[in-house]
């Protein structure tokens, strides 16, 4: 079929499209097609499409029916206009703007005045009845096409500017007369000249070919580029550009300029705000030359525009079904609608106006879900510092994980936890954080590095607690020794002294700064915030959103929860049983010492020991979890530790040893020691012993875990209780490990049912954290009852970059490159890690058709995973207790979108 | 269909089978049948199949219809043989055997004389002439069924045996007469008795019938689940059970028993080899009791039977067009044939029968290839101490990499290369290795390590260099400081020393122990080997093997080589180019300190001038290389260290830094260093800082190398040559990250291009080592013309193990308890890894149709893995010089194979 026959439609006029049209004429030109259809007055104009800026990327040239397509557009345009570009007498002009299927940055704008020319700025002038506003256009013209269109550097034009001001005695712009404005025309013409090497084209219609062409290059400036890589924005999509005829809102006193929302988007509140500037140009506007007044006041100055703008707001927000925002512009008390589009909002906002446009009946409870996101309910969730901050600054990190948190300095886990007891709030300060601080970390109202990014272990686990924490904050020594951080300038913060932490802006305060509780946190903890403030309006809204989202998802929430405390706090945030309990965590403190002896144990009577001494208090631990967690579900994974976190680290103590030999005074203990940690010493302990390999070389690690779990049950079973306990295993590679693990447990299960005459039910299943075990999910799931799906280490494995390691040397040049948008451990990788837990599900349940399918990773409570995790048909995602709120609001919203 | 309509058949006559009903009779009993049909005088019987067995294992019962058809089987063979099981006058005995599909060790072998009672055993004593024999028989009967079919402990015979023996005053068995083997039979009906709970069955159905199924529960006993486990036999094939006649070598001189093989396996030269006992049973063999004769001897005792031996074997070779081995029994000057197969023979053996059977037309090249295996190849390519050893043992380790060396002891990679430039031969002895001592291991003829398993460092670049080694030997201590190693029992060796180590058994020897280099390998180096005996006859049959394999094979086989003297080496042994230049070995030795400077540069000054000095060294290698490999494309694998390697050890810094301010005489420099040192330390440098992203990250570094390499491919081209360098990027996960690397190198190309008026056709590829870049093939293919897989990487990843630490700590208890056949380093993991590589070929070749498929990781020269590289459809495979020919032979067998 060739172009002859059928040639393709590359000009759409504004009544021809619509805005469902944004992939062909772009945001900008879809709306402006829109408004036309619904009768509003936008200046008549044209878009042309995205496949047309396709086929110039493609080829380097316009596609041959262009020209064509756009003189008849134009025809058409002069003929309704009843003028023509460059037409000497009265000529008219037009604006040239980019309007891509996603807003982009980096990308040309706008180019206005089209159209003038030598031969027609008096014509202008006559018609305007106003000289200087012609050659003030003129200027204007020469000047955006100079720079954007023709490459000429912005400065040169600025310079000659301030220089005709300089020669003319004048302040302001507007200080210039049409004399000295048409000086500057002539200068700017022999700055095109010099600079650009050709003169400003004097031909409308060249005008407009090469500013249509320009807005096409920009697509390609590197900015543009980086933007889109990090926002994952396909690089061929192409803008479209709209040609619209100018109308002008600075000829007099009746003529104006304005913006609108259809409701405010600050707080969501119904009403009409807006701002309106009296005989100006939007760009007036911007440059702030004169104060706006408050859109109200438009009603005094022109009531039949304002009542008519009040009209076709209520009309756009109906149609549009949501807060709208709009550019409009008054010629000559004639109004005319340049722009609309969604309005952007704060996050208390969305949810109002959601619940609103529920109540008004514009929108259904499913539609209502996609009016908001995760990300805003979390924001939502921070406590936030008040007013303005007083403080004097210490200096400025990476804000890890939002709210704003005050207290006395500590420098480390011990303190933290001393004085928190004793009734004071405090902020552990480190240089960095490993999980041994993570009693200080819990103790703490916030945690503060000197360094690590925003996947170092402080960040992610502080994000995990919900807990505020500033991290990375090179400028700040932290001296963990001398117990004190000096910042720039010497200033010294001593142990016991008040810092406040903003861990939304990175900001870090000597001194107090006063904070105010979230209160959609006081909402969810059931201290439920009364009153017709905004406050209690948006708690009220959230619930609201909260129950749409609840009665709509198909995926069940859990936690990651350690302990009855973690379990109990995820309960009142809406969790639906628990889907990960670390072990691990179960290990550290006072029982660390246990551990390193069970890993050093050189006899099976000293291995022996250590598991007795364990066993009575793992079954403790989960008489309590499962208690906390009463007929609920319950996951708890058998110990998964590299195993260099329960030894000493290999440097300190062959320094220690080594000084020791030098005074010849040297610890038979710590000599046996390092030979121990020696011979256990890992190159790379995430790839060392660990998990499912660790049960299979220490005889009864495993055995005693299950004794424990399977006692804890039947304890509560005894009680009345209803345990529902499910054993994991992790970091399985091969069916034949979890065949081994599985044989054992179901002994020892056996064991326990028999002695106490009852059936526990326990299920037994794995994690899937290797890219092995995801490959081979079909085999796997003949012994798993269930998967649950690692995807931290899944994301490492997959990647071949470990979280610890790869953050400060490489994470951010990758970013600012824009090889990745976003960390892939905040938000899962879907053509990578995704393809392969995609895999995992459909072989798995190939194999066993009612194998349980979740996520335990941290991205189960990421809002953008979730919508993923709910699209491969996993049964729940579990996260840590504070994300709960937002993994019920994306599971929802993933229900209600049929993603 | 029920049962009652078409009754399966489980039980074959011997006349019923063939050899191709492997999997429905077992070996042993498809091939009973095979000689039954060639009219070979075999005693009649049946097999009970394998589906019998597995409806026995599914079911925990025999299938309702075995019952009936063994009894009328039964019935036809007394009615042949004219007697009856429990017959009291003339009994009919018979061997019950298992025979499964793949020979396998802890499974039940063999009951004899099935049918003996109380009722018939003088009947026997009278058919046969010979009461001492009845009973002899008798009492075996009971003692092989009540130890492997009722469970007594095998001892409880022995004990009662050796007290007859006792108060018989007897020596040896033979010595019992009659009376004492009745009186011992009474012995072991009591044993039985007590010890099985029940008497030994007089019915000599029921004998049948419990031996028969003692043989399928045999099949489950933990040493076979083992076994196959290991070595990945399916666990549902089950067994084949060999009902056979008994036949008698053991009544009297013209009676005897004996094995055969129709050509010498041990050097496969033309010819009958066998082994005869004269009046005795297969059993008396095996204990010892006399000594065999040689076959030819049979020749004078019994012509007859010998001729027909001769004329079956004969027989036997033709039909099978392979060696056989036979065991057969002349009974009265009867002869019978009990069992034949294929024969086991050695790896020279193996080369010479098959070209011998291509001469005397028997098979074609294609067939012959199927009677080889690279891991033949393998052994013939490795030096062996010549005689029987007189040598001290000074202890044992590992047999890591096969081989025989003797040299003089030396502790360090200075003195190794020293030592070996003025002449001498030496051991490099090591702790450990790591690749600081590459050089030192190419200089020794040997590596002998204290720590490590198979897969450490110094056994896989042993292997991939063809060197001996002998690793772990925990027994010797190592100290590299004094330069001595002390074994058990306090022998020093020190430096100096002459020391020899066996790689094949992991012996050590203080002293020189003759050493016998191997014919293969001088003839690939050009070395021809002339003459007529065992060892030319080899070369000539190895020269026609590899012939026939080069004419078959589709893959291509490349080298890894990192210098132009390995690439000269790798030609000669067949390379058709190089897979594999590692650069960062390039830069070791002296130029490791330009590296170190190069990481650890605070300024771009410091930086570039680093690169400038490694600019001109990097050029010189690579011309040296192309040289080389002159015609053949050479893959140059960017820069791929890991950080660490280049940095000082943290620990031994920081102790160094510690004992000196503990002297108050600290060094700047080395506070320094140990700054920068912890800066860059990283927890998990396997996955760290490495590959494209040390690239992306340090500007400058990938475009020196891509200049040096195409500035080396100009000045080849200038010199007449035929460079054809393919530039690798290493560590890629994502395409973006390739895409930037191949921008900047396409620009330096040009540059180059441009400067020396050349086009090099440079092709630029990736490794696929991560997962994700596996995964996401189809992407990677749009910036790549090549892949080559990366599969020591990859493995890392998908089982999330690092070779460097995973072997010592669970290793060896993975492949004990059968989780792992072998190791998925040495060959390739089908299930996980090679799914992923799989996929990423049809994935990247959708995108690209000609994109270049390769394996550079060690697998390249596995056998096993060679094959599943030619079923996926790459292009080539490359591996370390010495494993080319075994590459060559095995990519013709796969494409001989049709795999």
């Amino acid at each position: 079929m060739s172009d002859q026959e059928t040639p393709q439609k590359f000009v759409y006029d504004f009544t021809e499209g619509n805005k469902d049209l944004k992939d062909l004429l772009g945001g900008k030109g879809a709306n402006l097609a829109e408004m036309t259809n619904l009768g509003l007055p936008v200046p008549p104009g044209f878009t042309i499409t995205t496949d047309a800026c396709k086929v110039y990327l493609r080829s380097g040239a316009e596609p041959a029916a262009l020209r064509e397509q756009v003189g008849a557009h134009l025809d058409a345009l002069q003929e309704r206009m009843g003028k023509r570009l460059g037409q000497p007498g009265d000529p008219l002009l037009v604006s040239v703007r980019s309007g891509a299927k996603f807003s982009m940055p980096g990308m040309m704008d706008t180019v206005l005045n089209v159209g003038l020319s030598d031969a027609c700025v008096e014509g202008l002038a006559a018609q305007a009845g106003d000289e200087r506003f012609a050659w003030d256009s003129y200027r204007r013209l020469i000047q955006m096409f100079g720079a954007t269109v023709l490459g000429v550097a912005a400065e040169r034009f600025d310079d000659a500017l301030e220089q005709a001001k300089a020669e003319a005695g004048a302040v302001n712009d507007v200080d210039l007369d049409a004399g000295h404005l048409r000086d500057l025309v002539a200068v700017y013409h022999d700055i095109v000249r010099l600079d650009a090497g050709r003169d400003f084209p004097q031909d409308p219609r060249e005008q407009l070919d090469l500013a249509v062409r320009a807005v096409f290059d920009s697509w390609n400036t590197e900015r543009a580029k980086l933007y889109r890589r990090q926002e994952r924005i396909p690089g061929d999509l192409g803008t479209a550009v709209n040609i619209c005829s100018m109308v002008f809102g600075n000829l007099g006193p009746d003529s104006g300029t304005g913006v609108a929302f259809t409701r405010d988007p600050a707080s969501g509140q119904q009403g009409v705000y807006g701002d309106y500037l009296q005989n100006a140009q939007g760009e007036d506007v911007v440059a702030g030359i004169r104060n706006t007044v408050p859109l109200a006041d438009l009603a005094g100055l022109d009531q039949k525009s304002y009542d008519e703008l009040m009209s076709i707001m209520e009309t756009l927000e109906t149609h549009y079904r949501d807060l709208c925002d709009i550019e409009f512009t008054i010629e000559r008390g004639t109004l005319w609608m340049l722009q609309t589009r969604v309005g952007k909002r704060t996050a208390a906002a969305a949810f109002r106006i959601a619940t609103q446009l529920v109540d008004q009946g514009l929108i259904d409870e499913a539609e209502a879900l996609q009016r908001v996101n995760g990300a805003q309910l979390a924001q939502l969730m921070f406590p936030r510092f008040a007013d303005k901050v007083t403080a004097d600054r210490l200096g400025r990190g990476i804000a890890a994980s939002p709210g704003a948190a005050v207290g006395k300095a500590v420098f480390d886990s011990y303190t933290a936890v001393k004085w928190s007891r004793s009734g004071e709030k405090v902020i552990l300060i480190r240089r960095e954080t490993n999980p041994d601080d993570l009693n200080g970390m819990i103790a703490a109202e916030g945690i503060l590095t000197s360094r690590g990014g925003k996947t170092s272990h402080a960040a992610v686990v502080a994000r995990g607690m919900g807990k505020t924490c500033v991290c990375g904050a090179e400028e700040l020594e932290v001296d963990t020794k001398r117990r004190r951080m000096t910042a720039p300038g010497g200033v010294v913060v001593e142990e016991g002294d008040t810092v406040s932490i903003d861990g939304s802006t990175g900001k870090v305060y000597l001194g107090e700064v006063p904070v105010v509780p979230s209160p959609v946190v006081e909402y969810f903890e059931g201290r439920t915030h009364a009153g017709a403030d905004d406050a209690g309006e948006l708690v009220k809204a959230v619930h609201r959103m909260m129950a749409y989202a609840d009665r709509m998802r198909r995926l069940r929430v859990r936690a990651n929860a350690d302990n009855a405390e973690d379990a109990a706090r995820a309960r009142r945030f809406g969790a639906q049983g628990i889907g990960l309990c670390r072990t691990e965590h179960m290990f550290l403190g006072e029982r660390r010492e246990l551990v390193e002896r069970l890993i050093l144990a050189d006899t099976d009577e000293e291995r022996t020991a250590s598991l007795e001494a364990l066993l009575p208090q793992q079954r403790d631990d989960f008489v309590d979890l499962f208690e906390a967690m009463d007929g609920l579900p319950v996951t708890v994974r058998l110990l998964d530790p590299p195993l260099h976190e329960f030894l000493p680290d290999i440097t300190e103590l062959s320094v220690r040893v080594a000084l020791a030999e030098s005074r010849e005074d040297s610890n038979e203990n710590d000599l046996r020691l390092l030979q121990a940690v020696h011979r256990l010493h890992e190159q790379n302990p995430m790839l060392g012993l660990r998990g499912v390999r660790l049960g299979l070389v220490i005889p009864g690690l495993f055995t005693m875990q299950v004794r424990a779990i399977a006692e804890a049950a039947a304890a509560r079973r005894a009680a009345g209780g209803d345990p529902r306990a499910e054993i994991m295993i992790p970091l399985v590679g091969t069916v034949q490990e979890l065949e081994l693990v599985r044989d054992e447990a179901e002994q020892v299960i056996a064991q326990v049912q028999k002695r106490h005459d009852v059936d526990l039910h326990l299920a037994l299943g794995t994690m899937i954290e290797l890219p092995r075990a995801a490959l081979t999910a079909g085999q796997i799931a003949e012994a798993a009852e269930f998967f649950s799906f690692g995807t931290n280490d899944l994301t490492q494995t997959v990647w071949g970059f470990s979280r610890d390691d790869v953050e400060a040397s490489f994470f951010t040049a990758y970013l600012e490159k824009g090889i990745f948008g976003v960390s892939p451990f905040e938000t899962i990788d879907r053509d990578g890690v995704g393809a392969l837990v995609e895999r995992a599900c459909r072989e798995g349940r190939a194999t066993r058709p009612d194998l349980k399918l979740g996520v335990c990773g941290e991205h189960g409570g990421d809002p953008e995973s979730v919508h993923f995790f709910h699209a491969v048909g996993l049964d729940y995602v579990s996260c840590s207790p504070f994300r709960i709120p937002v993994a019920r609001l994306e599971a929802g919203r993933a229900a209600a979108a049929g993603t």
